[in-house]
């Protein structure tokens, strides 16, 4: 019998884990292979033959991995060439196939990482290699074509949605409150961002204006939406894509590096909401601003993941192995959803080639026609997405999290 | 029968609410008064006679409040003239009191808010008015003398020490890691900072540095530390408080404003955690530096409340009703640990004129030779602070809040 072997690659997320654990477990339950290997540090890693067996992991370690976020294989930002220039990495990752016996790769990522599914899979078909290379979703910027939805953005978004909430309130309390700005990952696509728009009290949206990376971002037209709502409100609650770019296509971040005379003037010092703050001061409207970066801290926030999320990423990672049987290589696992009201989705297979390298991005009949928020098709899209909490193993009072690289 | 009025004051914290909720339940349970006000924006807003009524709240209500994060009456940071120099603000604010029939006012909040309830309860005393000030303590600082901890940290040590867990596998994830830095709240006082050491991966502390305010920051020893554990592990994860200053007494995040040349010169670019990034990469240890401010997030972030420290938030506000019954006035509601195995605690009442503008710190004793860790003492302390998960009340995937002044 073949052995199979399972990688990460690209960005982390909170759910990446329970892709590698429904594998694991998919390959366990069906019996259809000897051994399951773990790719350390994506192909990267695999290229350099670093390997561990997880065929041992037992019910528990399967269940604890489930639950723990960013990607315990470890992972990379690895592009292979195109082998019609040169396929020495081509023999190489083969000949390591072979070596271990391995017939099958399952690569979990976002499009880069397909990328590489497509280019390992033309490979052995020009070559008439029979290895399977099977792709499985992942990424919280929810940018893959073809795919209702990619896990670790659900839980992403409910992370958002929460912590928009929570600041808030904590935005709130003092008579005169000023203004605050959220900044979300997002670099070319504006999901999470709007994702805050699930934040709601007594039914009415908490953030006031977001802004997405797809609407060209006029700064006079925010300084006259802020200047308004403050007038309006005495308070202002803005949220904004780390992505977000000028009418000449410049990312804003990269407006605020500092001056040549700065003393760091090499790097670059803080990002969009940072901009947005000093645009806010420089222009009068108030000295009250906060600006909170989420940082890393929404792709790994396993704390707050979505039941819903955690369980497709894990259905993924079983319906792969039971594709696999098929045969077919070159795919990748998406997601089909069947119903909004009760939620419902299955998997389905889409070519690897199809989702390599290309951007989904949000609808823009889904923003609101003075592009500073999202319309209520956007909520009824993303609310199935955070549904359901999940009961993260404790131990002493924090989560119970397994690595295998660190 | 008298009426009662319960206010918030200072900084946030995500179980402030519970201790309002506390109040409420006790005086409807004893049934002690008759109408229980709500004073908005704290002694601020009560001086301008902003209070509202939340006698007729139903116990879903109170339990929402519960769960609550931030403060639902709003807050204020407002210091209470000398009464010797200027005694004004007293008189309307008795006269407030009398024109509502409030005997009793229940204020909530840390070393600030505790010199309010002090002035107060010392002019109504030396003017023989018949009035009860009572103190309930809230800082998630833990800087509070006399009592063991305060309600707030326990829930914002919790929620620390998970992101420090989360983030610490997020930056696990590559072959060339580089160094994460954590920045923690806490200007005076290194608490908060402390708690992330509770996050331990099979029994080893996460962090390999945590730098606390009461110990004079050395760039020189810090360059070398990080230096040296770089070399060694190829990662290095570091924690630093806010509040960490150099050997001549000055913030760091001061040492950290652009030159005059900067086009926004008159505003702070970035706190430590930014400083400490500048200072890595230009000494040449390595530019792949992640540097992460928690921010507000810290003190709201009820989805990771601790039940420990909500229970006794909740407790502070029923005991404290408890203690007004015998009339005794100008003292806080403070915690007595009884045992760590099991965690056990009782209220008493301590003197308000001993928590008002003191601050305690973290004992120099627990922090290690170095001075860039903490000992085992520490982590014995802080550990019952953070136990048991709460079950807030959700509504569609997001948690359900309840503040008067949104």
């Amino acid at each position: 019998m073949k052995n199979c072997l399972v990688a990460q690659s690209g960005g982390p997320t909170a759910v990446i884990n329970a892709s590698v654990a429904g594998v694991v477990k998919g390959l366990i339950e069906k019996k259809c292979c000897n051994k399951v290997y773990g790719g350390v540090y994506g192909i990267e890693g695999i290229l350099q033959n670093k390997l561990i067996d997880l065929s041992n992991l037992s019910s528990q370690q399967i269940e604890i991995l489930k639950y723990t976020p960013s990607s315990s294989l470890g992972s990379c930002r690895y592009k292979l060439k195109d082998y019609k220039i040169d396929e020495r990495e081509y023999e190489e990752f083969f000949n390591i196939m072979d070596q271990h016996h391995i017939h099958t790769l399952f690569y979990i990522g976002g499009n880069d990482s397909m990328d590489t599914v497509d280019k390992l899979d033309q490979y052995a078909k020009e070559k008439g290699i029979d290895k399977q290379i099977i792709g499985i979703p992942k990424t919280i910027d929810n940018d893959l074509c073809h795919t209702d939805h990619t896990p670790g953005f659900g839980s992403a978004a409910k992370y958002i949605a929460t912590t928009v909430l929570e600041t808030y309130l904590d935005a709130s309390v003092y008579p005169n409150n000023g203004v605050f700005i959220i900044e979300t990952m997002g670099r070319d696509t504006g999901w999470l961002a709007a994702s805050a728009a699930l934040a709601n009290i007594g039914g009415e949206s908490v953030p006031d204006f977001i802004y997405l990376p797809e609407i060209a971002f006029s700064t006079e037209k925010f300084i006259d939406d802020v200047a308004r709502r403050y007038k309006e409100k005495n308070k202002v609650y803005i949220v904004a894509s780390e992505g977000i770019k000028d009418e000449q296509g410049k990312f804003l971040f990269q407006l605020n590096k500092p001056e040549k005379h700065d003393a760091f003037s090499h790097v670059q010092l803080g990002g969009v909401s940072n901009y947005l703050k000093h645009v806010i001061m420089e222009n009068g409207i108030t000295s009250r601003v906060k600006a909170l970066e989420l940082g890393v801290t929404q792709r790994c926030a396993m704390h707050c993941v979505s039941e819903t999320d955690i369980n497709e990423a894990f259905r993924a990672g079983m319906d792969a192995v039971e594709y696999s049987i098929d045969g077919d290589s070159g795919f990748m696992v998406g997601i089909r959803r069947l119903s909004d009201k009760p939620y419902e989705s299955i998997s389905f297979k889409v070519s690897a080639s199809e989702i390599a390298n290309s951007i989904r991005y949000f609808p823009s009949d889904w923003i609101n026609s003075q592009g500073n928020h999202v319309k209520e098709e956007a909520i009824l899209y993303l609310s199935p997405l955070i549904q359901g909490q999940s009961s993260v193993p404790m131990e002493k009072g924090l989560p119970r999290y397994l690595s295998f690289v660190e």
